[in-house]
C-alpha cells in the first residue's frame, strides 16, 4: 500500500489532493502484550477512512472508543488491552453499512522479558556520538534510494548525503570497543524524505522508518542487539518539538491543530528565558514554544492529546521493539513543559531503566536546572526530566583551558561552575560533554594545542556526569562549525575508497595514535575505577591556579581518583595536606598513565598537565 | 566605670591583665516589657564576678539560671520576664558569701506602641546609602574624641577621618526629601575605635555605643525619629560576622570558643561557593566560614549560644530603642547560616514590618538566591533571608550600558538576569544598585557619559526591587575604588568651610543640578505611581537591541509605566503590537520628563536614551 502512494505521488506531488489508499496505514504497525499502561490509540489513515465502521475481535483487547477528527481520511481507535491478552494477530475491520471491507491484520508481540536492553546509560558509561552519514558506509547498495527526494550523493560536500549507514557502524563496534566506548549515540537515524541536508536527521518525516539510505527497521534493531551482544548500550536520539515538511502527515493533517499553526509564517525566538522568567510576556513565551524552529520543520502541538499519544506511543514503540538503553531528547526546552512531564512519567513507567537527557543549549547551570527534574528550581512544577547535555559545563572547561585566570574566569570557571550544583537534584545525570555536530570541535577550539587537548579530555573522563564525546575526537578531527560545516567531515578509513584508514593504528598518524591511546587509556581505567563510575565528586577552590578534585567512595580510601589541572606555564609543587579529608589513609599514589607510583605528601605538576592519580 | 577602664587601659595598654572594675557592665544594659520572646540573656563582665551569687527581686521577672563559663570575668544571667512585668528598675545584687555587695540598677522600658516606627523598607523606597563620617559635619566638637585611639582629622586623606556625623545628616534631611529620597541608611555609625581607617564602620568595638566621633545613642534616636517625623525611614547596617580587634571583650573573652580560633592566623578565602557547593570540603568551607576578614576582624563563632544571645539581643535591642525601620546584613555568606535563619525569625517574631537585606558580593543569581529564604535552590533550607543586594543586576546593567550586543551580552544580558529571578522566592525584596561605597562609581563607570548615567538611573528607579543610590550619585560624584579610594570622597557643602555647596542648586554646575532635577523627577514620580510602587514587572525580548518593560497592576492598565531602553547610536522607532498585553485598553503616553503626551501605537525612541511613559 506505501509502495502505492509513492508511486502515485510521483505523478501527482504537486498537487495537494494526492488520492489516498482506502487504508493506507494504521500506527503503531504492531504492539505489545503486558504493558505498563493498558491503554493503545491507533491512528488510521486511509481515504474518508472516518466514514466506516470499525470492528475488533480479540480475547482481552477492546475498542473502547472510535474518535473522528476534523479530516475524514483519520481514525483514531482507542484500544484497551488487559493483562490477560495474549500475543498474537487479528483482523481490525473497517466497514461501510456492512459492505465496502477493509482490513488490517494487527499483531501484539510479547514485550520482551531480556535484562540484557533498555538498561540505562550512567555515569559508569562514555558514551561516542555521530553522524551516521558521516562515520562509515557499510552497504554502498542503500547509498541512493529511488524514489526518495534527494538523491544526491556528493562526500565533496557537507550539505549533500555521504552514504554513512547503519552497517557502517556495526563493522566498527570493535573499533569503540577498542577505545573504551561503552555506548553509541547516533543522530537519528529515522527518515528524513527531505530535499536538501536529509542526511542530518532532525527533519522526521515517517515517525516508524529508518531512513532507507541508513538501513531498515530490522537492521536499527540487529545494530542494538549486536552492540548489547558485545557489550556495548545504545542512545536514540529523538525530537519531539518538530517534523520534516516533507512528512506523509504534513500534507493531510488529522485536524488544523495538530501543528502549532500561525497566520504568517513565525519562527521560535530560540529564546529560553521566556519559558522560565516570571516577568515574560505571553507573547515571548507563545514565541518561543509554537513558533517553528525553521520554515521545513513545522512544530507541532503538544497540547493536542492526538498528538501526545502519537509521540508516547512511538518513542515506546521504539525502545520497546529495538531494546534501546536511553534517550537523547532534541531541542529540549521548545517542547511543552508539562506534556514533557507526562511523557516522561509514562516513558518511565514502562521501562523504568531506561535512561534520558534533554538538549538544552542554554547559558546558565540555572536555566539548565530549571529543565530537569526534581522540584528544585523550578517554583513547584516538576519536569521528571533527568539530566541534561551539560552545555554551561562545556562552555566552563573551555574557560579553564583557554580563559586567563579571574576570580571566576581561567581555571576558577570550572570550580565556580560545578560549584552551582546545588540547582540540580542529580547532577551525575547530565551529559557533559567538549563539542559535538552542532559546534566547533574540540581540538581547533584549543587551537590544536594537544597539552589542552589532554586536560579538557581529562576533565571529561573524570568528572561528575556521564561523558559524550564526539566521533573522531580521538583522533584529533578539527574544524569549525561555521561558515563550512567541516565539524561533520567523514571519518577516514570509513569508505573503501579511503586513502587512509583511521580505524588502525597504521592509519594514524603519530600524533593521532597518541591521542588515540590518551583517551583508550582514560576511557579504559575508568571502565574498571569503581570511584568514576559511581563515587562522588570533592573540589577544593583552585590556590596557585592548581585545580584539585578527587572522585571517590565513602568511607572506601582505597581507589580514590585525584585530578590534578596545572594549565599554567609553570611546573607546581603541590603540599596536598589541604586535601586531607580525602588523602587520610592513602600511602600512595599511581600515575594511570605512566604508572609510577609516589608518595602523597607533596606532588611535582609539570607545566600544562592533567595528572590522574589512583590513591591508595 | 566605663571611664575609669579607659583611664586605666591607658597606663597598661600594653598588659593582657588589665584590672577589670568589680561590675564592668551589664549588657543590654537596658531592656523591654512585652516582647514576644520572654527570655533575656545578661552578660555581666567585672572581675571575678563568677564568684558571686545573684539576687534578683522584681515581679514578673525570674533569674532562671546563672551561667558560669571559662573566664570568671563573666557571668551570664538567663532571666524570664513574663507578659505581667511592668516597665520599672530593679536591682541585681552581687554578693560573695552575703558580702562585698556589688549592685546594677537595671531597667525594663515599655516597649513602644508608635506605628510610626519599624515601618519596613519596600518597592516603594528609595534608599540613600552615605558614610557618615563623610557625608557632613554638623557637629565640630566630636570631631576628635581623646581617649580613642585615633585621633587624626584630616580630610585631605582618604584613611583618616573627616569630621562627618549624625548631626551632619540630620541637617540635611531636607535636601534629600527634596531629592525623592524616602530612605537613609548610613555605613555603621557604631563605635570602631581603631587605631587606623575607624571611620569606615565595620570593625564594631562596642556593641551598644554609637561611635562618640559621630554622636551619642540619644542621638542616634532622635536621628531616627527627626527621620520619621520627616516622612523619611532608616536602615542600620549591622555587623554578624566579625568585630574589631580593639573590642572590649576581644582581649578579655568570656571563653575561647567566642572567636573563631585558629593555631596560625587564617584568613577567609572570600569565597560563596564552599558555602553552597555540594562537592565542597569541609576544609574549604571552614575557612570561608571562620576564616578571619582581615587580622583586624577577629571573627565571631556564631555556633556558640552566648555569642548567639548576644547578637540576637544587642540588633533588638538596637530596632526597639531607636525604632530602625530595616537592617543591612554586612558580609552575610560569612555567617553561620543555621545561626543566621534563627536570628531572622527571632526578629521578625519582636518586629514583624522590620525589612532585612544581606550583603552577597558573588558573582551568579543562583548564588544570591541560594541565601535568600523560601526554599527555592538551598536543597530544603531555608535561610528567612528576604532580600540581598543585587549585584549581579548591578553588573547586568552595566554590562547593558557598556557591552556590545551579543545573545546574552550588551543590552540582552539585564533581560536574561532577570529572566532567572525564578530562583528567588521574591525578588522585589532585594536591594538594587549602581554603586556603593566599596565600588567604582556609577558616573565613572560609564566612562562619565550622562545619556549612559540617565539610562542607568532610570533603570534603577523603575525596575524591580528596593533601589539605592550611594550619596553625590544625584551630583555626578565620580572616581574609583582603586587604587586611592576616592569614591569615599567628602559632600560638598557638608563642612562650614567647604568653598562651595552642592546641597543648593547655586552650589551645583548647571549638569550636576541636570543631573539632581533627573534624578529628582524619578524618585520624586515613583511616589506617586502605584505601578512602580507595588506593581509586576513585565520584559520583553530584546529586539532591534531596544529592552522595553512594564511595571503594572494586574487588572489595572491605567497607570501602567512602560520603559524603553535604546542603548544604540541610531533613533529607532517601535511598532507596539507586540506589547498588547499591557498597552490593551490603553490610548495616550506621557512621557514623564517631558510631560508630552503622545499616541502609543508608534513610538519614536531618540538614540542613547532611557523613555519612561506613564500609560492611560
Amino acid at each position: 500500500m506505501k509502495k502505492l502512494l509513492i508511486i502515485l505521488s510521483l505523478f501527482i506531488s504537486y498537487s495537494s489532493f494526492a488520492q489516498i489508499p482506502d487504508l493506507e496505514r494504521v500506527e503503531p504497525m504492531f504492539w505489545f502484550t503486558k504493558m505498563h499502561n493498558p491503554k493503545l490509540q491507533l491512528l488510521v489513515h486511509g481515504n474518508d477512512i472516518a466514514n466506516h465502521e470499525v470492528k475488533i475481535n480479540y480475547p482481552g483487547v477492546t475498542l473502547t472508543k472510535v474518535n473522528k477528527v476534523e479530516n475524514p481520511n483519520y481514525l483514531f481507535l482507542d484500544l484497551m488491552i488487559t493483562a490477560s491478552a495474549k500475543a498474537g494477530k487479528f483482523t481490525i475491520e473497517f466497514t461501510v453499512k456492512g459492505k465496502n471491507k477493509l482490513s488490517y491484520v494487527y499483531e501484539l508481540k510479547d514485550k520482551s522479558t531480556d535484562k540484557n536492553r533498555i538498561q540505562g546509560v550512567t555515569q559508569k558509561d562514555f558514551i561516542y556520538l555521530l553522524m551516521p552519514d558521516r562515520f562509515s558506509n557499510g552497504d554502498k547498495s542503500n547509498d541512493v534510494i529511488k524514489g526518495l527526494k534527494e538523491t544526491n550523493l556528493n562526500r565533496d560536500s557537507m550539505y549533500y548525503r555521504h552514504g554513512g549507514d547503519i552497517q557502517g557502524v556495526i563493522n566498527h563496534l570493535d573499533y569503540l570497543k577498542e577505545l573504551g566506548v561503552t555506548t553509541v549515540w547516533m543522530t537519528p537515524e529515522i527518515e528524513n524524505d527531505m530535499h536538501l541536508a536529509s542526511y542530518h536527521g532532525y527533519a522526521v518525516t515517517d515517525h516508524y522508518k529508518i531512513d532507507p539510505r541508513f538501513g531498515t527497521n530490522e537492521l536499527y534493531k540487529k545494530y542494538v542487539e549486536t552492540a548489547h551482544a558485545e557489550g556495548l548500550k545504545v542512545i536514540k536520539d529523538i525530537v519531539h518539538n518538530h517534523i520534516g515538511s516533507n512528512h506523509w502527515f504534513y500534507n493531510d493533517l488529522p485536524m488544523k491543530s495538530w501543528l502549532n499553526q500561525w497566520p504568517v509564517y513565525t519562527q521560535t525566538s530560540y529564546r529560553d528565558q521566556p519559558v522560565m522568567d516570571p516577568h515574560a510576556s505571553s507573547a515571548d513565551k507563545k514565541k518561543m514554544l509554537d513558533g517553528w524552529f525553521v520554515p521545513t520543520m513545522p512544530d507541532l502541538n503538544q497540547r493536542n492529546s492526538y498528538v501526545q499519544n502519537y509521540l508516547i506511543q512511538n518513542h515506546i514503540w521504539w525502545i520497546e521493539y529495538a531494546g534501546i538503553d536511553g534517550l537523547r531528547l532534541d531541542t529540549y526546552p521548545y517542547n511543552d513543559a508539562e506534556f514533557m512531564a507526562d511523557w516522561e512519567i509514562k516513558l518511565k513507567a514502562e521501562f523504568p531503566h531506561l535512561s534520558i537527557f534533554g538538549e538544552t543549549l542554554v547559558s546558565t547551570v540555572a536555566s539548565q536546572a530549571f529543565f530537569t527534574g526534581g522540584n528544585t528550581v523550578n517554583r513547584g512544577f516538576d519536569t521528571h526530566l533527568p539530566g541534561i547535555t551539560d552545555a554551561v559545563l562545556k562552555d566552563a572547561i573551555y574557560e579553564s583551558l583557554n580563559g586567563k585566570t579571574g576570580w571566576t574566569d581561567g581555571i576558577n570557571r570550572i570550580y565556580a561552575t560545578l560549584a552551582q550544583d546545588f540547582l540540580y537534584k542529580d547532577p551525575t545525570q547530565n551529559c557533559i560533554f567538549l563539542d559535538n555536530h552542532d559546534m566547533s570541535r574540540f581540538y581547533s577550539m584549543v587551537n590544536e594545542d594537544f597539552a589542552k587537548y589532554k586536560m579538557g579530555m581529562t576533565m571529561l573522563l573524570t568528572m561528575r556526569g556521564i561523558p559524550q564525546m564526539y566521533y573522531g575526537t580521538e583522533i584529533l578531527m578539527k574544524n569549525y562549525s561555521n561558515p563550512d560545516g567541516l565539524v561533520r567531515s567523514d571519518f577516514m578509513g570509513g569508505w573503501a575508497t579511503d586513502s587512509l584508514n583511521k580505524f588502525t593504528d597504521k592509519g594514524r598518524t603519530e600524533k593521532e595514535n597518541e591521542a588515540f591511546n590518551f583517551v583508550k587509556t582514560l576511557a579504559n581505567y575508568r571502565k574498571k575505577n569503581e570511584a568514576l563510575q559511581s563515587g562522588k565528586l570533592m573540589q577544593y577552590i583552585p590556590e596557585n591556579d592548581v585545580y584539585v578534585y578527587f572522585r571517590y567512595l565513602p568511607n572506601q580510601p582505597k581507589g580514590t581518583v585525584m585530578v590534578i589541572i596545572n594549565n599554567t606555564d609553570d611546573d607546581k609543587r603541590l603540599d596536598t595536606k589541604r586535601f586531607s579529608e580525602r588523602t587520610k589513609g592513602i600511602t600512595k599514589a599511581k600515575d594511570i598513565f605512566s604508572e609510577k607510583e609516589m608518595g602523597i605528601s607533596e606532588l611535582e605538576i609539570p607545566k600544562k598537565s592533567a595528572m590522574v592519580l589512583e590513591l591508595n
